[in-house]
């Protein structure tokens, strides 16, 4: 029997706690990845627990619409090509509105502000860090890896990221999600209150320092944490003096270690040894690290889940590793996802449209998907995701009379482009229209090719695939907006220039002061044609006047569209000494060389036609003289038809579509020139009752 | 004070029993999509609670490695491509073994085959089951809903699945996941004990039956419940005697009304209203149906996360719907996926390799990185999927003289298709090495052309992008190997052959009887080149000899490469009147008509060079007769160098594994044919020694 009073109460108070301990239990325990033991080191338990099942508990994701907040280093052409993918990554995933804080240098910087801008994505916005401004911070610590000063730069967020900025997550260039990034923000609520910085254990051996002899890592406790993926607590930080601490730890190992190895994270773990107390140790699942050496499937084979996964090796996609295969896909996933699919609205947020987009939508939804030139219409207003600088590029050195070629072209004139560099040895800005999947085809392809990996004065910009009609003059504009010389030569991909003539426009801006004339000037570079696929390119204009007697070669088009160059008097150019000048006429479509400030193409004629004649007309109504060059020419290559030239062809509607095109641009231009565009619609109108 | 005794003990019991209520509350009472509420209806909240962080807790996964089933009806070429993105969705998220029963018939069985065998997704078991034979069963109900007969094959799923199976997850062909199926598995465990079947609520109106005026729709509870998606208790299901129970509600409601609209839906429903505790009513966002008039944007604008989309309108994707655009690019992401990434092993699970991955596996292991051919044989070796009969196709009529063209082309060549369409009116079989975004981009292509939608006796076949070298051998075997008719024509993509050439076969072949001949023949197809894209095809042979004498063609490579045509011997068939002899000569490599069991092309060449050479070899050692035809030919047009051929000319390294990869074949020749290969082998080093 049971003893009464007090000691009965007692008894039911002990069955209570009993309880509360079973439901505690059933709370938290079930769960090692997130409850009580996610403190556990790598040598234990940290994967999470064999069984899904019985780790049915998640921690609370935060709430709907909640911004989360990222913070990334970002430098050069190549991590910017990372971090696109890393975020693509995160948007696939994420349901929460985003702030990403970037830390770039210029080239970064430019290549990331013109690639949001026109991505367009909802619920993400953008910040910009100068990392010029935050060397003089770190640049006192000498650093051996390969990610140089930029790797040191995560020490100093918390001092440059916004005082109102409570928590970020930051990340290396090189991670991979696969999973929803909300749910490694909801890890802030397992940290206690003296824990400042969440990190994951490092799956290497690398801190233990026995990996070789004299081995001498910075010191860590036990295996070390991995800073490819942090939480910071910011405030936290600011408030333990973060920046006098770390800045201290980093001097007092700097007296008896040469350099750091690893950059910032050298930096964390020595501090981290000094007080263990300010980590809060993550699940192996956040940052699954594939080094050579890696220890982390130990972490995978366990897990039901990866979360993030983080190429740290210099090797980075070719890192060897058994299940290489199987992580490269989760990669290539997002390498090749289609970005535009990310332009996805949070359902149930506040609208948090990008600059532009809602104007944008709204004249999408007001064009009529019966009309029969929907698609023309639908093209034009299309907004193409722009990735400028794709592959590493030295902007050419100033030079009052250097010449960039500007062209365009897509994936299946790729085997254009060797040519191009042997015939043009001067800089090139050239616009890809190509899927991301193509894109990274492209990057294998220039990888693979010694004769375009050598030039680096050779600009690439991806302009991403959207829409059935190529966007002719929208890429021409991309290309054109991103030449750095004073003049360019407006070209077409299919063309083979004369070798000399890069030197010789060169020569003949500056003999004919194209810069300091009283008039503006295109100076005209004849347009040829053969139909053989290989043929011996003539060296001398002499040449090329035997060829083309000998009926090899032929005037572009002179046969299916002789008004397109027949301005250029090309009787009178066999045997012309001097530049001379031609008069407009309709239909001009000649090959120029224009100063870089001269007007942009047309961006409504998109598919096939008229979309250089549009531009030439241009430049005649804004009384640029047109010169032709007497040493100056270039030479088509043949190639089979393109899709919409073969639709132009085939399809009558194609060309009433074409012809509405015409018909606004005329308009536009007698409300920009008044009566003196009346002269290109007399042309114009001429020339339909003709044909 | 407290009483003593006994209500001092019923009083902590009270405690408990708050306390266990609680605690009850904390485990199932918070997350309203699953718990408690689960069984709420559409006006109340089913979409799971507006804050996330309220919604934390999710029912038990189902344990790692369990293997999950899921039973799909697919009849068709168009439900096989829909199954295929349903299955890409499923895939990319699952992380259980899976196990697909498939209901089809003869085509999508045919097609799903191939695919699947080809696919070699590891930890997928797939059973086919025949949707003929199930028919009689169902039959008897009239049904005027868009998928006919297969629309209500779900009913019979308990009857004719294996008895052994206690559950199972139906799918239509139409909904794509955006989760991880085992999320949906899991509910299963919230089923009551009555409880057989999970459905989700009908988000329209149609089940109220006030659409129209005399609008009688089937008996339903409420708005009634959606099919697309099910979780069927089979073992439950037998147990209450279900195929009874359907049959008679079915015969009852028939006597009032003349069909089904909705097909098994109606019948659900009809059960359902009579035995509204078999129902498990599913929270919503695992069935967003996204019909014209749907009411989902109920739950979706609510829901933290949609699970699975709907697309139940014949509209399919291009219903309106103000959010269409979001829906669409969840769908286009498992459209243009690529579908070799989802080849991932499920990380510990037992090894569940499908037939054939394991060899090759180890083959792939043992290939030298660094050797220089190693991209040649990694080439080799790659298992590309395959899709067959992508496009709805006619097999033709059998007859016994009947020529099927067999060709292969990639994206590049597109333009090409509807030019040969006019040029051959007879069957075509066509390999296409395609992305899984270009496949769509193809199909766009052909919908939106009314010269290639008329012609249903085209088969399409997709052969999935892998890989940096042209698998052109391989391409040619599928094609090759779904020719239907007794002949096939071996052209290449880039000729246009005369217009009378099918029909002209087809009497060649009855008048030299190639059918009861002694030795086997293959009848040679004479090659010609223009130079011009636009040029007069000429409509008879005369014609041709006077363009060819104009020099306005060529006899095909006649400058290149005159070993390839010359035994074909053009002089002798500008006289010729019946069809001659010729010999085998080094090189040789004509366009020839065979019987369709013809010796394969060897698959060893990839890229450029060789490979049709090799395969008129092949026909030569065993003996077919050579006979050119004295009025076929076919012209080639012209186009820009590929890029394998752009490599061949520009790499020295390249050739040189073209010329292993000769080497090779002739050993393997050597081994087939013993002495009789010898003059091969001899003829391949006179061919060299003279290079």
């Amino acid at each position: 029997m049971l003893p009464r009073g007090r000691p009965r109460a007692l008894g039911a108070a002990t069955l209570l706690l009993l309880l509360l301990v079973v439901v505690g239990f059933f709370l938290f325990g079930r769960d090692p990845e997130y409850g009580l033991r996610a403190a556990a080191t790598f040598e234990g338990d940290p994967y999470g627990s064999r069984n899904r099942s019985a780790s049915g508990l998640h921690p609370p994701l935060p709430p709907k619409c909640e911004l989360l907040h990222v913070a990334i280093v970002c430098a050069g052409h190549n991590s910017s090509r990372e971090v696109i993918t890393l975020v693509k990554s995160v948007l696939f995933y994420r349901k929460n509105p985003l702030h990403l804080h970037l830390v770039t240098d210029a080239v970064a910087r430019n290549i990331l502000e013109t690639l949001f801008r026109t991505w367009m994505v909802p619920a993400v916005v953008i910040r910009f860090y100068d990392a010029e401004e935050l060397k003089p911070l770190i640049s006192w610590i000498p650093n051996t890896h390969y990610s140089g000063l930029y790797g040191l730069m995560k020490l100093v967020l918390p001092s440059i990221l916004p005082l109102s900025l409570a928590r970020v997550i930051v990340l290396d260039t090189d991670v991979t999600f696969s999973s929803d990034i909300a749910e490694l923000w909801a890890l802030f609520a397992h940290f206690s209150d003296k824990q400042v910085v969440g990190l994951v254990e490092n799956q290497s051996d690398w801190y233990l320092g026995n990996l070789w002899k004299n081995h001498r890592p910075w010191p860590a406790l036990g295996r070390g944490f991995n800073t490819g993926v942090i939480l910071l607590w910011l405030d936290r930080l600011r408030q333990t003096g973060w920046e006098q601490m770390w800045t201290l730890m980093a001097k007092r190992e700097l007296l008896t270690l040469t350099a750091t190895s690893l950059a910032d994270q050298d930096v964390f773990n020595a501090v981290i040894k000094e007080h263990p107390e300010l980590v809060h140790p993550l699940p192996c699942v956040w940052n699954v690290q594939l080094s050579d050496h890696t220890l982390a499937e130990r972490c995978y084979l366990e897990a039901a889940d990866l979360k993030v996964i983080h190429w740290n090796s210099p090797k980075k996609l070719r890192v060897k590793n058994k299940h290489a295969e199987f992580f490269r896909n989760l990669h290539l996933t997002f390498l090749g996802y289609d970005g535009k699919l990310l332009r996805r609205e949070l359902f149930g947020c506040p609208n948090q449209l990008p600059p532009g987009a809602e104007q944008l939508q709204q004249a999408l939804a007001q064009l009529d998907e019966e009309e029969p030139c929907f698609e023309f219409w639908q093209q034009q207003l299309t907004v193409h995701r722009v990735h400028i600088t794709f592959l590493p590029h030295q902007p050419p050195p100033p030079r009052p009379h250097d010449v960039t070629l500007v062209a365009q072209l897509s994936m299946d004139r790729l085997q254009m482009l060797e040519a191009l560099c042997r015939h043009w040895s001067g800089p090139m800005s050239l616009a890809l229209y190509l899927t991301d999947a193509e894109a990274q085809q492209f990057l294998h392809f220039v990888e693979t090719s010694p004769v375009l990996s050598a030039r680096k004065d050779v600009a690439y910009h991806i302009v991403y695939r959207d829409g059935p009609l190529y966007p002719v003059n929208q890429l021409r504009n991309v290309a054109l907006a991103q030449a750095l010389t004073p003049y360019v030569f407006l070209s077409d991909i299919d063309f083979l220039p004369a070798y000399s003539l890069y030197d010789y426009l060169r020569a003949s801006i500056e003999q004919l002061e194209l810069g300091s004339r009283p008039r503006k000037a295109a100076l005209v570079v004849p347009a040829f044609e053969t139909l053989h696929y290989r043929f011996s390119f003539p060296n001398s204009k002499a040449e090329l006047l035997t060829l083309l007697d000998a009926g090899s070669l032929h005037i572009f088009r002179y046969h299916e569209w002789p008004q397109g160059h027949a301005p250029t008097a090309y009787a009178h150019w066999r045997e012309a000494q001097a530049p001379y000048q031609v008069q407009w006429a309709a239909d001009y479509e000649p090959y120029v060389v224009v100063p870089r400030d001269c007007p942009r193409y047309d961006p409504r004629f998109v598919g096939f036609g008229w979309n250089k004649v549009a531009h030439i007309i241009e430049l005649d109504a804004q009384e640029y003289e047109l010169l032709v060059l007497p040493e100056a020419f270039s030479i088509h290559l043949p190639h089979a038809p393109s899709l919409d030239i073969s639709r132009f062809r085939s399809s009558p509607a194609y060309r009433d579509c074409l012809q509405a095109l015409k018909e606004e641009f005329h308009q536009d231009l007698s409300r920009r020139y008044g009566a003196a565009a009346l002269k290109y619609l007399t042309a114009l109108q001429q020339s339909q009752s003709r044909a």
